[in-house]
């Protein structure tokens, strides 16, 4: 088997091909930006820019001399700001989508490419990118949108981002062990209300320890975290209200999705106290549910199976589903995973109508994580595990315990 | 005097009307986006956007029926993804490029708008915004960058900005109070290197500290921060090594800059144990220029004025200037300061050849850090603090000690 890489630029340059591109172009303010970073790897960098002509090595270009020495260690084909012509531009004054449209004509013509049709990706200013490409269509280049290609690019996981991702997991599982023992050290106060060290215990409280245990793991939260109690964990777009204090016996879904280098994602739902009827029966549905998706996760299944799968196992327990309820808002209200890696949501895709890359490949890394919601009962239950499709099989990158109680983690 | 957002209000008409533009138009993937966050504050929101009709009122389109609450709670005039017609593009399979042409194209018309020239800013995909750009083209729309435009609308804070920076420069002094701490328990092994608890006090160490303290302060790194000791600190694009044990008599330059809605940047530098004389020296020096740079500082003032006093002050002691010296890397070797927001570089500035952003105003919050740096001589010196020009004057937000010697602080 081809490694992920040699398999990422298979799916590239036939990509390319098959959008009748000469290249792939990926500006980019900085070599975090989700699609420049596959190609750069952890070098520090600002504006810059990645060519990959069809047939051809990548070139990377900096507009820093100061980066002399993080583009050098890419062991990329680089072009220089001096060849870039960027000190002359900026003495020039020349504006930010001037800038651009000289720089990467140039970039282009080091990398042997003449006027011709390239795929775009990358992130810059809105306005600079439409300004910058109007220069470069006026002189014969014309641009199809590339972000797909990069998206399939880095769908197979590398080594080298696998580490990152496992760290990233590793964090986030030590949030959660601590999130579980201030939840099983909180003494039930006769109104309910969970009290740890003498005061009540607040979503607000436990978002700080999160933030505290993954920042000690150097990872943050760019798209925040969800702490949902009750009927908040059931309406998808809250992330839980910092000043509430939890409550014995009701749902508790915290979601995780931080990131290093790379992100990663992993859902547990907790219940101090007793548990009420109707939750603990959810509960099992999901435990099975997602049980039932890890015995069917490998490559080579689409992602849109195991969602029909899952939603026939919750189904057969009276549960409502996005295929028996089309746009329900109650039970199984969402869909089964999704990719993760330089972006939170990537390929592979879990929806029916993908395609290439609704496939699940080896190397691909991707969550499983079924959930009912009962907006009326005011409870929720999701379990989202990360999976690490290798060449072995499947591995869990989030192995904890499923258990609503706190007190047995 | 009118309000910040008035003024910003003002300077984005003008600046509309000079570019014959009819609209600003601000397209993003998140309300976190730099060009629309000033106008939706804290909603949380994904794919959305802003139009400013010029002499009309801001109105907020978004793109998820989820998100209807998030958008009402902005106060802004809306237009929902049923007028946009969200629901049938997606069942028609549109790419991103048509789905957000015609989505832009309906929330211009609810605006009140034909087809005409509009500036454009906020943060896409780049294939993506040319792509739908060159669709609206097509139908008559033309387009000029608009990012300048929305730095001036921010450029001078509101009193809920304020609050938000006020926040990340506190938690960033307590940062830097508990590295002063941690510096100051250190012993000196005979070899000079520091130890703390048993073991060498590393630059990995000290980062871990501070993104502890941060993320307790609810605040992230988005860019990351600088803890450089010694030739580290002399190598502007340095973030510091690290695998590196902290050594007695060395400069170490701690530059952060974190990020809660929006940014704060603060930097001091340390020495422990006995100081070698270029460096106690030079660290007299910076910190002479950034009094005098405290005492220049006011509305109205050019940001490149402050840097031609500062250069006069440290080219007066001996010290290499970009004045004196154009070019040099050694000495004084960049500009006093820049504004800080919603992005960390931001108007005002204090550019030689900047035009209107060149002069401070009231409202804005800007840095203020000279430095010298020698790296033959293996080290640095940075003194940074942020500035808030009130309508009382000058407020220094990150009031701490300036001394090289934590056990001072």
């Amino acid at each position: 088997m081809a490694s992920s890489r040699a398999r990422g630029e298979q799916a590239l340059a036939t990509g390319l091909a098959d959008l009748g591109a000469a290249a792939l172009l990926i500006p980019a303010g900085s070599a975090r930006d989700p699609d420049l970073a596959p190609f750069v790897g952890a070098a520090h960098l600002r504006e810059s820019f990645v060519i990959v002509p069809l047939g051809g090595l990548p070139v990377l270009g900096f507009l820093s001399a100061m980066e002399r020495g993080e583009a050098a260690a890419t062991g990329l084909a680089l072009v220089t700001p001096e060849v870039l012509g960027v000190d002359r531009l900026v003495a020039d004054g020349a504006e930010p989508e001037r800038l651009w449209a000289e720089v990467l004509e140039r970039g282009l013509a080091f990398a042997g490419l003449t006027p011709s049709r390239v795929a775009l990706a990358g992130h810059l200013g809105a306005g600079v990118v439409q300004a910058a490409c109007a220069r470069l269509l006026a002189r014969g280049w014309s641009f199809t949108p590339g972000h797909d290609l990069v998206r399939r690019f880095r769908q197979p996981k590398t080594a080298e981002e696998l580490v990152e991702i496992r760290r990233a997991a590793n964090g986030t599982c030590a949030a959660f062990r601590e999130v579980a023992r201030r939840l099983a050290s909180a003494e039930i106060a006769p109104n309910r209300e969970l009290i740890l060290e003498g005061a009540p215990l607040t979503v607000g409280s436990l978002r700080r320890t999160v933030a505290r245990v993954l920042a000690e793991h150097g990872l943050e939260q760019p798209d925040g975290n969800i702490v949902a109690p009750a009927e908040e964990g059931a309406m998808p777009h809250s992330a839980g209200t910092d000043a509430r204090t939890l409550l014995a016996g009701e749902s508790l879904v915290v979601d995780l999705y931080p990131k290093g280098a790379l992100f990663a994602d992993c859902t547990r739902t907790f219940c101090v106290g007793s548990v009420p009827e109707p939750l603990a029966r959810a509960h099992a549905a999901v435990a099975q549910a997602l049980a039932l998706a890890h015995a069917e996760v490998r490559e080579g299944v689409r992602g849109w199976s195991l969602q029909e799968k899952v939603c026939a196992e919750l189904s057969a327990r009276g549960y409502e589903t996005p295929i028996t309820h089309p746009g329900t808002t109650r039970g199984y209200v969402h869909g089964l995973g999704h990719g993760v890696g330089y972006e939170l949501h990537e390929a592979p895709s879990f929806r029916k109508h993908a395609g290439a890359e609704g496939v699940l490949g080896e190397g691909d890394v991707l969550t499983l994580e079924p959930g009912l919601y009962d907006l009326e009962g005011g409870w929720a239950v999701r379990l989202e595990d990360l999976v690490f499709l290798g060449p072995d099989g499947p591995e869990n990158l989030t192995p904890m315990p499923y258990t609503l109680d706190p007190r047995a983690w």
